[in-house]
């Protein structure tokens, strides 16, 4: 029983190893969760007491539409409903945008070692991923990936900002003007995962075009991961396109549930977004302490400068010996860096005792 | 900017219109909902209080591997763990089957009427359903979709047992010869959606093989629709293929404790299957109450007949207004029937009431 063509061709491929993988190889039992991005400040109350109200309906399938959802983040983004596509989390909605507009052999660029999901699906759905390298500042190299773009007629380019593994911000006027840098036949995929941690009035105006897609997600500064929920800002165009595509009955009930409240509280947001800036001084306070520097960071996850990749990757395993568990870059520049996640001050100060133990045995 | 040849060429298309939007449209504030075949039973309390127990920590991601899910599972199937795919539901599954083994231009088979997810995935991945029509006793029509598997060299035969919508029920010595029948380069995806209602000893036998597919679900039986999750037996080898394509981190972390709550309280199931089967008998009862009949069911619904497609529909349309909501087989033979969903007392009450009035009222 043969696959189709592309399926035989990929090569096994994950783009991530899960921390529950981790654990059970590693026979650990407790770890500090700092690898994911995941919010250590967790839901909003609000919405764990709308969602703990509905468990029992969860016999019922979700509204397809996430209509109330949907209603509510037009408000909030000023937009109409049908401007908004409502799915699994930005992975699930990366999917899509590759699905619908990279044909088999199709060209999809984007920076070098950037958030893996991204090659994953482009692979996947037959695509080739081609890429331009960070700059030495640790930025998506705009340049490079606009001019990559009209020399391989890209049909969709990839761009995190908040960028993803780097956290550095780029502005949304350099965003501007690198999308209209753009050939009129590539579309700008722009994953906002971590928007919610920056300057809003910083951030890309609304823009609703073709050619543009943006994706906000529930899973990080509203500590919502585990309920996989996500969205773009698009055309009205765009969204009846993935209509025809989409898994309708995709999105868990309860979690357009405790989005919907989770955007309601106003406070907690404000309070994780102010967390999650302490964290990043104390991280970078603390690498400063043992010598060292951090990237620049509007995400709720931060770089430190280990020196060189080798190093970088015998200080993560170190950690995970240790409990804790965080990722690294994979690709140069970055890879000389580890990325820790924002956490409480317990966490932090978990970090920091493995980090110096670690950095005290490998010196 | 233009999308992929597949998706320029795929007509709006919705496979179900969704119960929140009838209302929306039909100013409709409340709902008996047995139209989608939820279980009206609800989930298992003990799913409900692990559930409730971990929404504060939905802010973690799942488990990418549904790790303890799978183990579980694979030690009530009799099978290991790696022959196990979990996913965000049957039609989550049902997407990734399409998508790795229709080609492009692909021919795809099912019954024609059956459940219209299969045929907007392989409508969606650019290939081609091929149908036969149910035979008059409203079975799927087993020597008719294998001559169309042969003749037309089909990639996926699709087939639900017990069947959607007609309920009727095929024994695994007939599913397992239907199997047999089918040419070597065509794989049956056997959708076991309602199988948990049927008598377990009547199932196909456990087998594993390259061109098999079962898929489960904790939709129904489950009681857990909203939360997204399902199953699906097969080889490793065909695990591995789903490995490299699937979404990662799709399955709402929720989802994963429910499920696995869900199975291990096996005395609600057993209430529900008892329950479901005196639904179906009520409506039976019902149905010769007013001069009809129904057609043998083996899930949690069961198909009234009307007489004939347009009376059906007529039904259908009467009940909604009434704040009844149920659906109907599209195709002949089987649309001339209306299609109910297993209900509580209350609901089947408030079913009778509607049904009857409508039927006074077009007489």
């Amino acid at each position: 029983m043969r696959a189709t063509r592309v399926l035989e061709a990929l090569p096994a491929n994950t783009p991530f190893i899960g921390p529950e993988r981790l654990m059970r190889e590693g026979g650990l039992r407790e770890l500090v969760r700092l690898g994911a991005n995941e919010s250590a400040f967790g839901p909003s109350p609000r919405a764990v007491a709308a969602m703990s109200g509905e468990l029992e309906r969860l016999s019922w399938y979700g509204d397809p539409d996430s209509y109330e959802l949907r209603e509510t983040l037009a408000a909030r983004n000023g937009c109409t409903i049908d401007q908004i596509l409502v799915a699994c989390g930005i992975d699930d909605l990366m999917g899509l945008v590759v699905r619908a507009f990279v044909e088999i052999g199709g060209v999809a660029i984007a920076a070098r070692g950037t958030y893996p999901t991204f090659a994953y699906h482009v692979a996947g759905y037959g695509g080739r991923l081609e890429t331009a390298p960070y700059t030495d500042a640790g930025e998506p190299d705009l340049e490079a990936l606009s001019a990559l773009a009209h020399q391989l007629h890209a049909s969709v380019a990839y761009l995190a900002n908040p960028d993803n593994p780097s956290g550095t911000f780029i502005s949304g006027e350099r965003i501007a003007a690198f999308y209209e840098s753009l050939p009129v036949g590539t579309l700008l995929l722009l994953d906002e995962a971590y928007a919610d941690f920056a300057e809003q009035e910083l951030l890309l105006e609304p823009r609703f075009e073709d050619r543009l897609i943006r994706a906000r997600t529930f899973s990080k500064a509203y500590g919502l991961a585990g309920a996989r929920i996500g969205y773009t800002l698009t055309t009205a165009h765009n969204v009846e396109r993935f209509e025809r595509i989409r898994l309708q009955y995709g999105v868990n009930r309860n979690a357009q549930i405790g989005a919907l409240a989770a955007l309601e509280d106003e406070a907690h947001l404000a309070w994780v977004v102010r967390e999650t800036a302490a964290a990043r001084d104390a991280y970078a306070e603390l690498a400063r302490g043992v010598g060292m520097t951090v990237l620049p960071s509007r995400a709720n996850f931060i770089c430190i400068d280990i020196g060189d990749a080798r190093r970088a990757t015998r200080v993560m395993n170190a950690l995970l010996e240790r409990g804790v568990w965080i990722r690294k870059p994979g690709a140069p520049p970055l890879d000389r860096c580890i990325r820790v996640t924002a956490g409480t001050p317990p966490m932090r100060e978990a970090f920091a005792r493995a980090l110096r133990d670690v950095l005290r045995e490998i010196a």
